[in-house]
């Protein structure tokens, strides 16, 4: 098995064949994902500034900055980037790096925008955990092209400890929007997150688990099969190399990349205090649509959705359907939701004075002009001149002695 | 009996007490509020130029323009107004009119605004059933005095086929605005409306019924006993004078009566098409703050809710309890609502760095600082420096070999 010094300095002498991406480019970004956590700015800086191979050359033989080096601390000495990538082909999975044509440069573009952003001195920056930086490299496991999957995706994300009601709606919006041709993009969890999987994979559609562990182990246990359906015709994909852990502060380092390999997040429960409202914080950052479906006032899985939505700063909107997530994260022209459909009434469109004398008819017996002019409050005329209408309409019938309401009509189905 | 031209003689002749508004203005506007239909901008106009008084003698004795008499059509030769003023007092019932003190000027003054702006020509004005137009006058049945109950009060409306959720909700909303001093208006219909009326009461609270049908005989019959209890500490309030049939065009003109006497309108349950939602529409017309409680996205009597909610020019805002309604319209610095509670963590506050160690520490096997910056990612005395406050916040302990998790902390009650 060869060193990591090794096999840079036979990439940097030509070994690599030019089509594909430079191996030693891929060995190093494996080694960078685990040397330092994700989401590390400085980090991300100094490989934009020198390349991935001279960052790992120089972290390798002490030459960086000490405070690059110190991101790293004991894990500098370790080498297990072969293993790694071993590993990974061994479960099908695949290493995506920004170099690879497969890397979903566009959607990611906003992290980079975002990241530039911070602060040079690292006491003024965001904490690792929140903060907006591009990944790495991808650790990918399953057949479909990355960037091609979450071309039109859409994060669905929300509460592990669902209720029937949230996981019956995640399930409708992941088939839905499966069935329109969105992926759906969610964490693989228990709850929310695999109800929204499932019901894009009853659809047909590839779904994409975006996980904070290796993508050989996928977390939780408990969803192996559904993780195992989903590498078969969707993807799982991780920064974190095979093997590792899925560590708390992970999760939210991980919920950045929802938000950003999607066009818009959308939230279907979520607790007061809850990591889809973190996922939902980072889409609005990145100015992606945050939509977010309502429940029952009495429940606590709705009281993070509905304080998403009192916060007119926030700009969250409200969606009731996939229709609705479709028309906010689409093209305009191209993806508006139907209305919502509205039963009709022959009363539509009656004026104010046929409404009047309508209402002034009798159900039974019928009355004359004059009494309906009586009771309805207008002249013996006006009620001659509504009459031929309403009854050209159906809603009022002459009995030969006076007029009365016309019988509501017969349902369709009872003459057959 | 005398006739009503007698009876605006007398009291011209200066038959009535001082003190009291003018005998024969009350019975010009009870007369009036039989003759033509509320909500008829040009008879408002008409009486605001010459006076109830004159008014009813041009319309009577023939006088006046063709225009305005043909509002009242063939209603003009009649006369109940002494019957129903001795109908109402019969049932305890009186006649507010604009020239007593107990006249909502304040709230209704809305209203005028809004009747000012609607065009001379009656070919461009707004339809009856929608128009902005103060009352004539106001049958009110009960012991409270109609100005002070509705000085701090919320309108409450919603469905009448409501579900057992919406019918909980408006029934604890009713309940907390009661208890807090605010008084529930609504229509006293089925459903939302009697849910909110009896929640109010529940809390010993004075809750305000607008009907659409004299105040003798409430629609609808079957909550005649919750009719009963309202009139007691409350009010039940009509346009229409006794012996009025509810009919269909009315609770359309009715609603516009709830939107202006309240400070702000809350909706429960509204379907796609619904009269709640009319209720909103006028109110918010009148600027007032329309309030939307949102329910599950798959009943159908939430639909409106959420359209109402998805509507961005329309500017309702969604509530979720009766401090978020009284946040809304109540004044600004004494009303606000308590946020949202959290439940705090002990790892709220920790660096990303101290949340790396604390993810790193094992459940059980203590292990060494070092072992510790390799998992974590960091140097060895990163991990030193923040390992005493972690311990300091009983996140971590020291088992004699190494650095451990700290159980969990027992709950309180089980020391006991």
């Amino acid at each position: 098995m060869s060193t990591i010094e090794e096999a840079l300095e036979e990439a940097a002498a030509g070994s690599a064949t030019p089509e594909f991406v430079d191996a030693g480019v891929r060995r190093a970004r494996a080694w960078l994902s685990r040397a330092v956590e994700p989401g590390t700015v400085d980090l991300w800086r100094y490989v934009e500034d020198v390349g991935p191979v001279d960052a790992v050359r120089r972290l390798r033989s002490g030459t960086a900055p000490a405070g690059i080096r110190s991101l790293a601390g004991p894990r500098v000495e370790q080498d297990e980037s072969l293993i790694d990538l071993r590993r990974a082909e061994r479960c099908g999975a695949r290493l995506v790096v920004p170099e690879d044509d497969e890397w979903p440069a566009l959607p990611l573009h906003a992290l980079t925008v975002a990241a530039v952003q911070e602060p040079a001195d690292r006491k003024d920056q965001t904490e690792r955990t929140q903060a907006l930086v591009p990944p790495m490299a991808l650790w990918v496991r399953g057949n479909v092209c990355l960037d091609q999957v979450i071309d039109r995706s859409v994060g669905v994300v929300g509460s592990r400890a669902s209720t029937a009601y949230g996981e019956h709606v995640a399930g409708e919006l992941g088939h839905q929007l499966g069935e329109r041709g969105w992926t759906v993009v969610s964490g693989g969890a228990f709850g929310i997150d695999g109800a929204a999987h499932r019901g894009a994979l009853a659809a047909g559609a590839p779904t994409v688990a975006v996980l904070s562990c290796g993508v050989d182990r996928p977390y939780p246990a408990g969803n192996g099969a559904l993780f195992h359906r989903i590498a078969e015709t969707g993807l799982l994909v991780s920064e974190w190399p095979p093997g590792c852990a899925p560590l708390k502060h992970r999760f939210l380092v991980r919920n950045r990349l929802i938000a950003a390999l999607t066009r818009g997040t959308v939230v279907v429960e979520a607790a007061a205090r809850s990591g889809a409202q973190a996922t939902a914080n980072r889409a609005q950052k990145l100015g992606r649509p945050v939509l977010v479906v309502p429940g029952p006032v009495t429940s606590a899985l709705s009281v993070g959705c509905h304080e998403l939505l009192r916060d007119e700063a926030f700009g969250a909107t409200l969606v009731t359907s996939a229709a609705q997530v479709i028309e906010a994260v689409g093209s305009i022209g191209s993806d508006l939701a139907d209305p919502v459909a509205r039963s009709s009434s022959p009363r539509d469109g009656l004026s104010d004075l046929a409404v009047r004398v309508l209402d002034a008819c009798p159900v039974r017996i019928g009355v004359a002009p004059e009494r309906l002019a009586a009771i309805a409050g207008c002249d013996v005329l006006d009620v001659l001149r509504v009459l031929p209408a309403l009854e050209l309409a159906d809603l009022v019938q002459w009995t030969g002695t006076g007029w009365r309401l016309a019988p509501p009509p017969t349902p369709s189905g009872a003459a057959s």
